[in-house]
């Protein structure tokens, strides 16, 4: 069975398994594990901020990131099928007393002109004010379309304009990163605050990092005890994080190629492929989904109407192609 | 002086007065006010629901509205300039747990695709689930824009078939009856909770009701309690709104001549004016507002160039004139 | 039916009436209600402190007033049988996210070596912080108890010692005030924050304050418009608040004294009723309920086995009497 | 340096670490990880309950506990000096809704007398219900004290008369199981959902259960998610929990020996002392603690004149031995 549902499934290689059981650790909680700290520099360091935090997932990571540019009854403005919109179960909302108003972009894009036309200043004590914009790059649900350098620029510059912050959902930023060759520090110097992803493309089984300035973490820290994610020896799951950086973000290119010739033998256009995403309308999603799966490849719905296929560190290339072979045969 | 800067600013009129100096009252809370009782069965009998209860505002009574229909980590959609998104401070996502996504029309105006587009099925526990969709009839923002019925229908159809709810911030709804001569219970049977206002162009000094079932309502009042919205001998509110049914609907045919009046003059085209309320775009929004100030009158601003003219109960035709002729002196 | 539920359910008299009917009004969310801003003013002026900030409910101002003290994740100690821990539906714990820990006095009073034993000192990023403590006086669930002064003065030198603020739920603080002949000025040096009502034993229909700093009521004004408390014309309810203040302070002592007399009547110590409540200790209070509305009186339960008796504003001498002599007949 | 601050300090054995290293392992968020099942089922089985579910801390796994029994605006019940209360920054508060009334204890024990007179029922729209009583075995801070299974029947019998639930938090119940011989069954029985953690006395690096029904456990997958503690191949550290749970155990007897042999260095009775905490009394706790460390003992304060030791996996005899030597040259 060949697994496309997600680059959530990966399981952890045997020389990732053996940097985790010889991990140096500590308590995190009280910040004296060694190796959760080497991986926070390490990540700071790469998008060019200050500081990083250890998160057992990534929806706390973007939970936390909003809540710490936008206040409750504040408002954060995003596309309409980002992440933290739809996939995060309302947590902003729930947890935060944050609230979204939303444009739509078919290919996950910003789109300047709505962003300036939502966009709300401090009127004083009658309207919510905007206090942060997000956006998600790699866009999962456009199909891992990748957010062009130019046009977070541009976003960057309106933000700064207005007083407003920039929140980047960078869970799949790697692969943003390997498409473009778009440095991370590039992508960095756009967001306020950022999350980003081990446990998706990179392949560690779990773990993500909320980026930002020293006060920011420190904040966090304490929210993130206060929503339950303090882990204590958690060390031994930063190691396998190290491990990824080191190991498995050059070979995401290898997941985008795999992903064009399942495009392809699907009947999407590759060229609209820009990562290892490819998304697949089907009027007749669940039953394609059941029908892939007696064939010997799992697919997941993303809406009633939609397929998605997603490439990652457990999928070769032998079997993408096998995979490539059996879809055609159903589409 | 002649304020337009809003229809909330009418204070009440002499028999108005009269009406709530005499009301009969008891203790809301108790369930014991027959003015508040009076008001309540006669609200929802115009809009053929079971029930409705009042509210010190037209903020509660949508805040209510919305948290019956969506618990906490559920959304509602919303047009991205309703009184909900932008007016209420927030307080869906502060104090209700809800979370927004919005589609964008310059009118205010139901967007059925993009509804479509946008909408979450209950997909299982990873996704955000769509529980309402909101409408404001009329729209504020949008220049008191009405909503077709037939468009209202379409949505209802739609919202049926998918198993959503609709609510219907109605805090102008007798602007939009007036305007088209729609029963107030076609518009009734839109929603599945709706909210009105008896202080906007009703001219009432406080209050609001939430209409919907009875279940709805009987928890909407513990709600209500818990929100500090529970007042007691409310009935000296209540027959103000009660006046205002039987006195002040009709007449807000003339706020909306009034409206078209003071749009001609300022390079509005008044067939663009459904109700009473006009948007002008200003540039210099905030410069003209102080302008319009030192020429006797009161306008507002809704964003950073757009001006706003309310005509209301204590805005008489002669006013009108007045302001109309000032005002294209400032254009 | 003489009513003894609560003093929430007095009427308006005629003379309060009229000062409502002739009340100057404007739209006091825009700070433009004369009558409105001339209450404030005044019950500021009554407690020592800078400004106040009329509400629709006491729940309201004591739920605004304590988050101005407390912010979520934070905590607030009182008795645990205070108003705001028992009575007002865990909107607190619901709407502002404040946690809270409660000591137990029968009578309601401050137990300050229990206080020393809860307070919770800032200890870094792992514990919850004691921001706030609250008092309630008089306390209506121990039966209209006072709290003595130097009692409040010994909690104020030790919150002002450690760094916490005081909360006062001063929703009878009148009747406490008569009860003792302690200035209204003493009560209000004790606390940072406090909450006074007008509709409970001075009589008038709808409205409580919210009492503190200039900067904590500009902060509030914001929060009770995101709450819905943000009302247009409500100087109509602010000129009774006035009337009351000028007419229905002193004559508390009537009440205190009905109640003393219905307290003999039921085999509870006169001189342990401090107040205008009586509590009455009752197996049977359901039942107890029933029979007395049968004779003619009203009652409430509040607690399984505690009926609760309160005098008012609409209760005279005669029907004092009257009830008296109807309840020892089921005692 | 000797660790005596926490039993969250223990880093995993090699033992340990060998289990996870080759773990098996699956997407936990698809529920496919069958390590984790494992661990599930057993713990569930151990405590006589259907389900259990996997948890990142023991913070996340009392809030969602808590929050499966208690609806915003309700209230649980617990003594002040509860870990729920004290040491989870206020969470049930801020990101539950739910808010708290407390009994005192010295010992952290169930005072059925408070708890009657706390417990308030369901009594119509105006006052908070009871949902839930929660307790504490062993009690952290009241120095490990074990809870007698004859309260906690006592307990059981009120909470079920009244309608209420009972959450234990049972981050030590292993403590309190080996230390009194009773059967984890026993406690099981009491409460209708527990929090048990593998991180403290058992040693694993990481990792909490909640326990309950079918149902609760469901219902708490999706907040699970919600709070971001959905993970992904975290059978790697369910491995360990398996592997704690079959190795360390039976060795906290241990811990506890070597906790009363601290107790007698530092001048407490260690007949007070139940299981593997020592609270010692020191006005100057924090001096203390810094003389300590110098010494090389590392302890902590849990309260501005309260000390802290806590025997574990790291502390063998011959440490505790050399600790208790050091200690009692500073007491």
């Amino acid at each position: 069975m060949i697994d496309l549902r997600s680059d959530t499934v990966t399981r952890p290689t045997a020389s990732m398994r053996a940097a985790m059981v010889s991990a140096e650790v500590g308590d995190d909680v009280y910040g004296e594990d060694p190796t959760v700290a080497l991986l926070e520099d390490r990540v700071a360091g790469l998008f060019g901020h200050e500081a990083a935090l250890f998160m057992p997932t990534g929806s706390m990571a973007n939970v936390l990131a909003v809540r710490s540019l936008v206040a409750p009854g504040q408002e954060v403005l995003c596309e309409s099928a980002a992440h933290i919109a739809r996939a995060e179960l309302g947590a902003h909302g729930a947890y935060s007393g944050v609230t979204m108003r939303t444009w739509h972009h078919p290919r996950g894009q910003v789109d300047l002109a709505m962003v300036r036309t939502l966009f709300a200043p401090d009127m004083g004590p009658f309207f919510v004010r905007t206090a942060a914009i997000s956006v998600e790059n790699t866009h999962n649900f456009a199909g891992g379309a990748v957010l062009p350098l130019s046009d977070l620029r541009d976003l960057r510059d309106f933000a700064t304009g207005v007083g407003a912050s920039i929140h980047m959902d960078g869970a799949r930023i790697w692969n943003a990163h390997v498409a473009t060759g778009t440095p991370l520090r590039d992508y960095g110097a756009i967001a306020d605050v950022m999350a980003v992803c081990l446990s998706k493309g990179l392949g560690a089984p779990v773990g993500s990092l909320l980026v930002g300035s020293r006060d920011t973490v420190a904040e966090a820290r304490i929210w993130r005890k206060r929503m339950g994610g303090g882990m204590r020896q958690v060390g031994i799951l930063a190691a396998a994080g190290l491990h990824a950086l080191d190991h498995h973000v050059e070979r995401l290119a290898d997941d985008h190629a795999h992903a064009r010739l399942l495009a392809a033998a699907c009947g999407v256009d590759p060229d609209g492929v820009d990562t290892n995403i490819v998304v697949v309308p089907r009027p007749d999603a669940p039953d394609f989904v059941l029908r892939a799966a007696d064939a010997g490849v799992r697919v997941a719905t993303v809406g009633p109407t939609t397929v998605r296929l997603v490439t990652h560190l457990g999928v070769t290339r032998a079997d993408a192609e096998v995979a490539a072979g059996l879809l055609a045969g159903l589409v």
